[in-house]
């Protein structure tokens, strides 16, 4: 079976084991020259000149850009193609397009840049000062103005409360380390461009390249080869704008690829972050109020940070029955690496905070963290209060409004069976070692993946019964283009494998958002049930005039529609297509996904065993439950696959990542997988998933998000098992060995 | 410009210019296996056994099939995969995959076959014989039974004849010599076959090979690449199928191509046919009947045989004024290599027969040869005569019965401009040497290209303006992925560059028959007039808010739709499409083409010098003009284009081809290039073409047919200028210089 519920294999696992598939620095035209990126060394300067003439005239150089020469339009708000002001060590300044990488490399070299270096600054306070060198006109805020959310009255709850705890916790930027470095291939003919590019949306790569090299959008058309993982992290056009320049000049293909290095420091790091937290409790542990303050660093340019801002402060907002919350977020360029989104946007740093700080209210009011959370939790009612506005008037995030339910909440489930299959009562070993401490932690989540934008998907059946399903979605190594044909097949009741996929290529799919905000199987699964049921009504239309029964009784299920009566009166798919009076029946739907009567929020709680080691400081994770409401869940393997590279992804987060800038020069000190100390499998746990059982009324096919939900877990359950194993209360993410020890000392000192 | 009457670039020439253009034999496939065939050495002889024991164990061998180990099915009545009866010499016997040709063609030497040899005959004369051994169950005819077709009264005709001339016409077989050799990719994904092959139309290859193989035709995806040269030729789906099942076998992609000599021996020849033509006139040159009767030699399966047949008599049928007309074909099958169809099928045979023995006429009768044709080509208002059934009940070909117009026909126009061109009534120079004589000659024809198979087209605009065109349709090299983009272009009013295409594969275009019948342009272009045109009345409508006008005072042209009688109130195309309420707005129409209340034919006349160098019997044609009538013609070029290859092709069929079946043995002696005499680029005539000038009321855009039109005319055109250079009435094709010599000492001789 490989309908919904079925762990149907992922459609790329051959081409992705045997190493058939094709990359987008696989991808090899006849002809192609190889691009390179001349990048800054100052953390800010203008760019005064740049003389070419030595590079341009060594032989093999087939095209060369700088700012002076190239179309002045915009990929975004804050960003040109190539500028003549640098904002960051790495900032792109010019490139060349030469036979060969060796010929690219020297032309490099041969380029001459004259800077005026700026002062700079690679703090967001110090950036957000009054009298701070702005680095992009308007000064250093990265939105309009400061981000403030009320629900309720926080001044007032506070007033309430029996006890106040506040904190200040420190996380830094670290890097989403794809396997694949970005690339992108670009080839004109006449004035029309392809380009094949990692990406997460093909239709949004091309609306802003085109605009940007200042030519209509039918003219540009972008092409996602597999990506070598996304993490909602490969968004930035302009690496395609730059190899289409360089192509366009050249008058042959031109492929850049950024090599390592460049992808840690010119791809996008998750926001460092600053955060401010103070809760208000009642003795009973009542919670009367929630403040928290957040200060982003978002580096030189601006990339999701309005969504980054608002995730950051979802579960202070939303995760805890409460009534006065209030959340304040200050995104500030500094003269960094460029932040992004990063799988969960800023939903890790602000969970980490306000999971740690609940576990301490939890301790101090002598309650256990796990009946903490199962009395406090959200209701699945939603939080309480009046409604005042329809939902979809607010944009990326639930209403602050109380009085609307959620279309399902089914945390409390995750709490009880977690914890049950953690043994959560359960005394731990000892570790049989006086230096080796162990420790339990748990933490909650709730992420707003789901709803999303518009989507769209159309599913086709020609003559000979081949089905179809064409989406615009980029498959950004998640599994949509396996699951999604799994939700095709279960309405038109055929095998997922029957069903050929054509996804991401902007000449001939739908317009498709981003892959985004886990809201692939929930938006555009919407949009292919619409379809693929419209493509099942009019076969039952064809079929009920051979099986001469009205289509009412009609029903669809392995590969033939029958009478539900009378399934010996049967035609298969393709006999029935066979009758069709058109070449194919298709049929398109275009949804804006989600319901106007109810927010969809998926929910999820982790608990973890550590062991800390008081001699070298160093932590390790043994064991981990990851309970998880995300709805019906389509594909049981993806989703634990989806689960499980969350969780492992995200003790890099915990306990390691950080790509440390240098404070004198700006330089990134350590872009490479060893000393960025990305997580391997032997720091991989003994690790469950549990999925609660859930069939949301909204979702398609009962699905809700599940991509990001997880990521913010890890941090605040292992924070919260070291201080179980060792009665720290750490604040500053990571917690490497040296911290550990550091803490350890200061604590043992005291 | 580029819409319709503008000689647009063909799309394809950069990939063909560049070797960019990746033929079947190009594709390459990880782990892809090479795959050979098994060849008969005897013209007819069952198979008792294949011991594929010692091949089997050759390291490296991957797959082998033999007719006892594969499904059953077939790809046409008398065609299975692999028989245990071949039928001719390179009958396909077994087939083996290994991992390279070495290994492949060691292993087929390994393969021991015991055969039981049976009597044979490669003649069809033969063959038809009472007690000739059977080739197929059934009998030798091979079609059910002798084609017989007649208007008015023959015998009747003739007895109102003042004079009656009868001669015996012989055409041997000859090759399409493509200079692609045929080939096939097959890659299984689980039970999904994709096959990329040489193909002249995808979704009928899908049907056959699925149907021969047993599996639903949805499992089946056929892919058209570049092909190199179509010739209406390559219409085998055996070696798909071949392929097909030793990829399976294989466990990996498996490639199979054609070596040159499998080219010639098991691709298609045209058919050998022995004509007898009987033609009675008045003596002032009215014709008061024709009788032809042909025997074709459909070697050992049949393709196309009926099409071929009944061509064969279109000449005689239509192309002169005549009220009593009979006509009849014998195809036998032989053990010879297979004869199919090749650019304009039987017509060049017949066409030869008919316009030699009307010219001889007219010399006898003492009338120019022009003026005859004038006199006496059928007219505008069709065949005199009462009209009796719908033309849409004659299939492949038009009604016997008089009393239909022609939609057009511009013979007349042909005929006069043709012969001003050439100067027919100048005087030829002398050659100056008195051993090379000089003579002039001409011939007409009527082709019935045009109307064909039900054909489908769609046209879609995306949200950005992107406008593309799919068919599935095969573009064999003529180029209709060139001019049908322009037909759109022309409806929608923008250039046809800006339309991007999507043809030829049976996975999402749609049904589309063969490119076959000069009816790629007509058939499949009236489907996209009516599919562009649809968008183009949405576009308006859309365009007819902004602009506040009426849609029936907009007009399209120049990429914008603006209001016809103020241009200034204006929109561009992607500014209409930006406001579409759908992600895209899509047409498609399924046509069938042609008119219920009229005849769609093309017509021509040619015009020809040859030197006859009577002492080495060497005939050369010095210059050449062809007057066509297409209809308004799409793409000058392209057209230009199709008329000068017709005819310097058929100046092999005239003076140097033959494919020769060895007697004794039933084996192709010259199965090369050098040895099939194709003619070279040093044998090219100074050749103009020139087109009428005619707007076709039925045809799109006023098109008609063009491709094979123009290879019924150069060997009797030839024929004539010989007997015009030597006295010489040549009635045995090729005219090869021992067969002229030959001519000459016996006529010296008499």
């Amino acid at each position: 079976m490989t309908t919904a519920g079925h762990s149907a294999i992922r459609r790329d696992l051959r081409e992705k084991l045997t190493g058939e598939a094709m990359y987008s620095a696989d991808l090899k035209l006849p002809d192609m020259a190889h691009g390179l990126i001349l990048r800054s060394p100052h953390p800010h300067a203008d760019i005064l000149s740049i003389d070419t003439a030595e590079a341009e005239s060594l032989p093999g150089v087939h095209a060369l850009i700088t700012p002076f020469d190239i179309p002045a339009g915009r990929l975004a708000p804050d960003l040109l193609i190539l500028d003549t002001r640098a904002r960051f060590v790495g900032d792109e300044v010019a490139a060349v397009a030469a036979a060969d990488l060796d010929t690219a490399r020297r032309a490099l070299d041969l380029i001459r840049v004259e800077y005026r270096t700026l002062p700079f600054t690679l703090d967001p306070s110090e950036a957000l000062k009054p009298g701070a060198i702005a680095i992009h006109p308007g000064g250093n805020l990265a939105i309009p103005e400061p981000l403030s959310l009320e629900r309720g009255n926080a001044q007032q709850g506070f007033a309430e409360a029996d006890l106040v705890f506040e904190e200040h916790y420190s996380v830094p930027t670290h890097s989403a380390t794809p396997l694949e470095p970005r690339a992108a291939l670009a080839s004109w003919d006449g004035d029309n461009l392809t380009l094949w590019k990692s990406t997460r949306g093909v239709h949004v790569d091309r609306d802003a390249i085109a605009g940007a090299l200042g030519i209509p959008a039918f003219r540009v058309r972008v092409v996602g080869p597999f990506l070598g993982a996304g993490f909602g992290n490969k968004d930035e056009s302009r690496l395609g704008a730059i190899a289409a320049l360089l192509s366009q000049r050249a008058g042959r293909p031109v492929r850049v690829e950024y090599s390592r290095a460049e992808e840690f420091v010119a791809g996008r790091t998750r926001h460092a972050a600053e955060i401010d937290l103070k809760i208000g409790v009642k003795r009973d542990g009542a919670i009367t109020a929630i403040h928290g303050k957040a200060l982003l660093n978002t580096g030189a340019y601006q990339a999701s940070v309005a969504g980054v801002s608002r995730r950051l402060g979802q579960g202070m907002l939303y995760l805890y029955r409460c009534p006065n919350v209030k959340y304040e977020a200050f995104p500030a360029y500094t003269n960094c690496p460029v932040a992004g989104s990063y799988r969960a946007l800023g939903a890790p740093q602000g969970h980490f905070a306000l999971e740690t700080l609940m576990d301490r209210i939890a301790g101090d009011l002598g309650i256990d963290p796990l009946e903490f959370r199962l009395e406090n939790h959200v209701p699945v009612e939603g939080q309480p209060g009046q409604r005042q506005s329809p939902p979809d008037q607010i944009i990326d995030s639930q209403p602050l409004e109380g009085g609307i339910p959620f279309s399902s909440n089914e945390l409390d489930q995750c709490l009880r069976r977690g914890a049950e299959a953690f043994g959560w009562d359960n005394p731990l070993p000892d570790s049989g070692d006086p230096f080796l401490k162990r420790g339990k932690g748990m933490a909650m989540m709730i992420y707003r993946g789901g709803p999303g934008s518009v989507s769209a998907a159309e599913v086709r059946i020609d003559r000979s019964g081949r089905i179809t399903l064409t989406s615009g979605l980029m498959d950004v190594g998640e599994g949509a283009s396996t699951v999604l044909p799994q939700v095709a097949a279960d309405v038109l009741g055929v095998s997922a494998g029957d069903i050929a996929t054509h996804f991401a290529d902007s000449a001939d799919t739908p317009d498709a958002p981003i892959t985004a905000g886990s809201t692939a199987t929930f938006s555009t699964g919407t949009a292919v049930v619409q379809a693929a049921t419209e493509v099942r009504r009019r076969l039952q239309e064809i079929a009920s005039i051979g099986l001469e029964a009205p289509v009412s009784e009609l029903e669809a299920a392995g590969g033939a529609i029958f009478v539900g009566s009378d399934p010996s009166r049967r035609m298969t798919i393709p006999e029935v297509a066979a009758r069709m009076d058109e070449d194919h029946i298709s049929a398109e739907a275009t949804i804006t996904p989600g319901s106007p009567d109810c927010i969809v929020n998926s929910f999820g709680a982790h608990f973890c065993e550590v062991e800390v080691d008081t001699a070298t400081g160093r932590v390790r994770v043994l064991r981990y439950v990851a309970a998880h409401d995300s709805g019906r869940i389509i594909n049981p393997r993806l989703a634990l696959n989806q689960a499980e590279g969350a969780v492992s992804q995200m003790l890099g987060f915990a306990l390691s990542e950080e790509l440390v800038t240098d404070g004198p020069t700006g330089v990134t000190l350590n872009p490479s997988y060893l000393e960025h100390k990305s997580p391997t499998i032997l720091d991989y746990p003994d690790l469950q998933v549990i999925f609660a059982d859930n069939v949301d009324p909204v979702g398609p096919l009962g699905a809700k998000a599940l991509g990001e939900v997880p990521s913010p877990g890890p941090a605040a359950a292992i924070a919260n098992a070291i201080h179980h194993a060792t009665g720290l209360r750490l604040t500053t993410l990571p917690f490497t060995p040296d911290r550990v020890l550091a803490a350890l000392g200061s604590n043992s000192a005291q």
